[in-house]
């Protein structure tokens, strides 16, 4: 065994080639081994085992930076930088992150969750260190996925512009979670398998061979014109116009290619870019079949690579699928928009129903947000399936391009809330507050599944511009289905409990929170209300004036930004409405981003468990002072 | 004189060229006269005559949908559309708009203001028109600037892989607003001028030709290169890789070559590039030759190019820019990064005093904000300078890669507040509402040009994580300027006007109405203080609980969205405070957009004047009982 000698890179430099390929053995081993009690990404990191032990053996980090875009594939490098021993507590609170974290290691240099912000990084940090008249090497490593993701492309621009010294490894596995689709994925493709262009140039090299021996006027035109081919005859031609080295296609499995190809990298002043061809799941059966499926796995059976999945209720995201399609059978207006996340929007099945009504644009949240403004301005209703962390990627179009056209734009918001072991990337904790702001939006979110139905339904109703649904990342309680969907009136709330005094108001999840408590303060002789706001945009401003004519005391509770969420929009209509005696309090996610972790103990962490609703109940019921004009 | 029987487009069909080319003639005068009288986008708007009359001329609008990238290239289409009569009105309250605007006109089919938006929108037209069964051109306009922006990138990728009808018109005139930067910049010009590129594909044409006469094993092979060497010389290789079919350069001051080059285009099956080279500013001497100053431009003596510019202060873009000379000269660290706007930003003096320090990224805001964070992490301290609007652009690279990462960047946030002429899609009114909820941002706004220097200095002492402060797009007061630069104290606000039971917190020019207010107020008898709110995150917590001890009667006063920026933040924090017996009211933008007009009349739109300040206090005087318990 030579895993447990590495304890830091250095190691790896006095193994031979042939060490490596064991080392790349034992390594796939420990992570099919040790995922398959703590889930995580196994199919994009067996893609990497070379690469970066390849990365690690030529280069010496952290003097050498190496930045991993959405660093999950990460797992390897944390293998070889001393953190062997962590992979016990994966993605768990306190434990190992799943992505690249400064806090773990000095060999993370740069972490993100999000994608396509590796070469912008690298660009950066080449520049200071050409700045700092430092020396050493700047590398990125991202997948062809990404590449594709817009803010890529703006690095690309001015890395091609600046030439300065940095190496991009395209890590290109056909998948960035899904199968990769658009034109730079097809370029791609043609490179790697298009035996004709291979051979084309091949040919062309023999052929530019014996063009000297055509004479006359011609030899001189011949000479110009091979220089030009020679050039243009590269397989990276987009990139080498673009202005990088274009180096590749090399096998990412074969170690000494590798090595060879980073050698050679070395001597090419400028940017240059490594194509490197892997194979997502490489070395574990199931996860190379279906990579896909592996991309982000649950705790599995090695042998026969089941999953061992809990048994319980389905998801929101998939309610919101199956919803999707009963509406578009009756109405063909409904488009739905994805940026590379079929699967874990719960389009598939709509997907296959109904495929020329189903766009999956890559890793490109700016432009399907826009895209969707074109399609409804045709009168269309197209919606934009979207997790809430992600479409932070398309605030300005929202605000520019949807709301400002008041474009009938539908969105369907995903992962509302905290996300567990994915962690602080991931949350979808700021929509309400990035969105609530922006004139002519309505933003909504069901208290279950059978309100998030009708709301599909409300949306597909609404004409006069765009509107929001908001859900969260968990399974839904199991509550009967309305085989009829009616559109709820825009802006009403529900008062679920009535109570004496005191309510909380809250959305989603959190009002199960809230009822607990509600449960808990009866118990203790505390009539508390609880009222569902569902929609966090527009408020329902009758009921508000209801609650402050009983001089009801509030709390609003929310598993989002206590900053510029409902909690504050309840304060600003309070101001506006000049009605002083309305008493508030905010309970949700203080000024801070939250670890990964269960979201169990995500909501413990910052205060939003049934206890913490009590606590503060019990306090306001012992201080009423606190809130009747007192000063402090 | 045939423009004046121009009232839609139709009337352009039964023209001749040579007509089509006195029109175009007639429309430059046009131009050049009125708008030397109202100012407005003067260079690109004569770069795109003959461009415009032949869009025009060739096909049917609305029918077909003409799609303007950043739409103040579209004075001709506003011309030619029947809206000549207005042009006394540009830019003004009420008045034509300098961008394209759907209320305007049927043609007008895509607003905006921000760049790069065009190829989604007509994306999402074109899957509008596949899946009507309708049968109609979808055109966008482009400009090589606006190119390089992400997301025209990934709708580029996606318009190459589904290969819709659809016709993308690149207006090639080197620059968007500053000269371009860029590889894909670099690309461009070598096909429109580099000799040798263009010589070597006639060339090979001769070349190819002889081939065949090769003999024996090389000829089957020389067929086979000859296909892809046809493809793969084809000046816009870089868009055909992606799939689009390219045509072009066409000269776009050559009325003939584009309407053949039109007609070509319309044989083409799946979309297509249109590469057009025209000249920015053409047919106006002072606007060829700088092109960059008649980008936007104030009104101006037709036959000298004199600019009628208003004698007056400075406005405090030029203080930003001349003091962070100052501050660059002695702390090595600074780098100033710019998205395509050196000289709006006021940094063309730094750029020519620290060329080395100075990052023009081109129109890239995603990619600008990341590579800030790589800077920051290599120890450097980099100044993100931005307008308000196009930061929008960066939302989630500043959540997740800067704020989230805590990195030492620094932003100089232009244009905050109401910006005139420019309207809706330009203001600055949402950046405190998309900011403030970010954890680890500190954000400041200075009452004057001194207190923007001190802050300056105090962004740069500042070495905990990001730090931004935003400034308005109007002249400074002309205070006495301090020589000595002092970091103010984080979170620390001051009390300019002692009050008695009243006081309005604002910032920014905001102070000026709030201390005009409260001199009007003084008159009658009232003492209103003014809190200087210089921190909008975070808050002054002592004087809020200072003035809440006081009952000081609070107004809100901001040049921003009411929902969730500084009046949000104050309600949040008595009532996270349980300070209930602060008395709080708003005064912001509410829920809207606000078109173009003067920033005076904005303000005066959305009630934000001394005497909407005034009606407010004499309100609350009038009705103390409203704030004091009372039920409504």
């Amino acid at each position: 065994m030579l895993l447990p000698h590495i304890k830091q890179p250095g190691d790896l430099k006095s193994l031979s080639v042939e060490e490596l390929v064991s080392l790349a053995e034992e390594i796939r081993s420990f992570l099919i081994e040790k995922l398959s009690v703590t889930g995580g990404h196994l199919a994009s990191n067996l893609g990497v085992v070379e690469l970066t032990i390849a990365l690690h053996y030529c280069y010496n980090s952290p003097k050498d930076r190496m930045i991993f875009d959405v660093g999950h594939q990460a797992y390897v490098h944390k293998i070889l930088t001393g953190r062997m021993e962590r992979f016990d507590t994966l993605r768990q609170h306190d434990g190992l992150c799943g992505f690249v974290k400064r806090s773990e290691s000095e060999h993370d240099v740069w972490e993100a969750g999000h994608s396509s912000t590796s070469l912008s990084a690298a660009m950066g940090m080449a520049l200071a260190r050409d700045l700092k008249g430092e020396d050493h090497k700047v590398i990125a490593l991202i997948g062809d996925g990404a590449l594709t993701g817009g803010m890529a492309f703006e690095a690309l621009n001015h890395i091609g512009h600046e030439r300065k010294n940095l190496m991009v490894i395209l890590n290109d596995n056909e998948m960035s979670i899904a199968p990769n689709v658009g034109a730079m994925h097809n370029y791609l493709s043609k490179i790697r398998s298009d035996r004709h262009y291979l051979r084309a140039k091949d040919e062309l090299e023999v052929l530019l061979k014996k063009i000297p021996a055509i004479g006359g006027k011609l030899a001189k035109s011949a000479g110009r014109v091979k220089d030009s081919l020679k050039y243009m005859m590269v397989p990276g031609v987009l990139f080498e116009e673009l202005g990088l080295t274009y180096l590749g296609p090399v096998d990412g499995h074969d170690l000494s290619k590798l090595i060879e190809t980073f050698h050679q990298a070395d001597n090419v002043t400028g940017p240059v870019l490594v194509h490197v061809v892997t194979t997502k799941g490489k070395g574990y059966k199931p996860a190379e079949v279906d990579s896909h499926k592996w991309h982000g796995i649950s705790p599995y059976k090695i042998e026969s690579g089941q999953v061992l999945k809990s048994v319980g209720n389905p998801m929101y995201t998939e309610i919101f699928g199956r919803t999707l399609i009963e509406l578009a059978e009756q109405d063909e207006r409904i488009i739905a928009v994805t940026p590379a996340m079929p699967s874990g929007s719960g389009l598939v099945p709509f997907s296959k129903e109904f495929p020329a009504r189903m766009i999956d644009v890559g890793i490109a949240e700016q432009h399907a947000a826009t895209m969707c403004a074109g399609l409804a301005m045709e009168g269309l209703k197209p919606i934009f399936a979207v997790y809430s962390t992600f479409m932070q990627r398309a605030y300005d179009q929202i605000v520019h391009d949807i709301c400002r056209h008041n474009a009938n734009v539908m969105f369907a918001i995903d992962r509302a809330g905290f996300v567990g072991a994915d962690g602080e990337t991931h949350h979808g904790v700021f929509d309400v507050a990035f969105l609530r702001h922006i004139p002519n939006l309505v933003l909504m979110m069901p208290k279950d599944e059978n309100e998030l139905r009708h709301m599909m339904k409300t949306a597909l109703d609404y004409d006069d511009g765009p509107i929001a649904y908001r859900y969260p990342r968990v399974n839904v309680a199991g509550v009967p289905l309305d085989s009829e969907l009616k559109a709820i009136p825009i802006g009403n709330w529900e008062l679920l409990r009535k109570g004496e005094g005191y309510a909380v108001i809250a959305s989603g999840p959190m009002l199960q929170v809230a009822t607990e408590a509600a449960e808990a303060m009866k118990r203790e002789g505390l009539q508390v209300g609880v009222v569902n706001a569902r929609f966090l945009k527009p408020l329902d401003e009758n009921m508000l004036r209801e609650l402050a004519r009983q001089h009801t005391k509030l709390i609003v509770l929310e598993e989002a930004s206590e900053a510029g969420s409902l909690g504050s929009a309840v304060l600003e209509f309070y101001a506006k409405e000049e009605i002083q005696d309305a008493q508030v309090r905010l309970m949700g996610i203080s000024d801070r981003f939250v670890e990964h972790g269960s979201i169990k103990e995500q909501r413990a962490e910052v205060g939003l468990t049934v206890e913490d609703v009590c606590l503060k109940l019990r306090k306001w019921v012992a201080e009423p002072a606190y809130g009747m004009g007192q000063s402090v």
